[in-house]
């Protein structure tokens, strides 16, 4: 067996944009954590830019490789104004998980542990008949890995009722908080409780649907989530 | 004992930017459904326009009846933004639940129940230091109720250090999807299961910092959480 050096660890490189004003030592610019928080979300906030105004929408999306795929009705806004824009939309997508409430001695301290990515680009319209389907597979695969597998794939009638808006990962940040809360040496004595209160997504039992014909189990993808 | 009668209930006036393009019958103006969502949420993303371009930045906020509390340090951007705009930053502010993964029988019908606030206007820098300390109480209220009597209030070094925004309720709406998957007719007989799986937020068990002293209890307000 021949021995294959570790393949250096790519990464985000900083712009102005994504380099933060403060709180530096947070920023994290390796694809993979980026990826990791990516792929953990459901919902992504979508910001443009309307009449001068911003406008920041919660949106459903995708990852495949360096894309993000975002995707929503032919007729609503943000997607109707990338189609019409030439070069496309700027736009910032940001995902944000909360892993923990952060209670300092003082309320100055205390702060919420979490992991952020934001993205900063320029959305395109989706028109190549095969990219948009293989971004709608990973749109459902996102939200439920391996569902794409088990429902029925849009007809051309779905298909052109969609529109998917690809944002190529290359202007990208992570940022994140961990650990306990960062009292002051002279607070240390205070006799409040102080740690974290940690948070995690909590999932239900599966309700099916009123019209689901009986003997269809639930899937076995949806018991490992 | 006399009957009052029940007050009308307040709503926020729909305008151009808070009547959404499409699933018009998702969307909501009263105030207290607006409220719930927002004093649910511990995170909003907070999007404004820099050099031409939108930003999202998730971001700790708190409610004080019709007004909306940002904070970040005095050096954060959108705080100095709107600190040197007049008559302050044209922002969107938005906040969302997702309460759970709804799988149709067609991939096209899979969405997600979620519950979602958008906050348009413009913020000002709350420079009145008596509204500065009850928006910060409001905002370690907002994260853990009850915790700003339980903890050191900021001195007069640590309230100059922190900027607070404050964004009026007034172009507001609420959006939200409840129920199962609405899948097409000529789908019913298609093998696949079909429902929601309901998410939720979880709780761990508090950590106790590290330098806690022994005896201090985990206070009660953590436990109804």
């Amino acid at each position: 067996m021949t021995e294959t050096a570790a393949p250096h660890p790519a990464t985000y490189t900083p712009t102005d944009r994504t380099v933060p004003t403060r709180s530096k030592e947070r920023a994290a610019y390796d694809h993979e954590m980026v990826h990791s928080i990516l792929d953990e979300g459901y919902v992504c906030h979508l910001g443009f830019v309307r009449d001068g105004s911003p406008v920041v929408l919660p949106t459903l999306y995708g990852r495949v490789g360096e894309h993000l795929y975002l995707h929503g009705s032919t007729g609503s806004r943000p997607l109707r104004m990338a189609g019409q824009a030439d070069p496309g939309l700027p736009v910032c997508v940001t995902v944000t998980h909360v892993d923990g409430l952060v209670l300092a001695r003082s309320a100055f301290h205390h702060s919420i542990n979490y992991r952020s990515v934001v993205v900063h680009g320029v959305a395109h319209q989706v028109t190549d008949p095969d990219e948009k389907r293989e971004a709608l597979d990973a749109l459902v695969d996102h939200v439920v890995p391996g569902r794409s597998y088990d429902s029925r794939p849009a007809n051309a009638k779905e298909l052109a009722a969609t529109a998917v808006l690809r944002l190529d990962l290359a202007e990208v940040s992570a940022k994140l908080r961990t650990g306990g809360p960062n009292d002051e040496p002279e607070d240390l004595g205070l006799p409040h409780w102080t740690g974290v209160l940690p948070l995690h997504k909590g999932y239900g039992t599966p309700v099916p649907a009123a019209d689901l014909a009986p003997g269809i189990e639930v899937p076995d993808y949806l018991a490992v989530l």
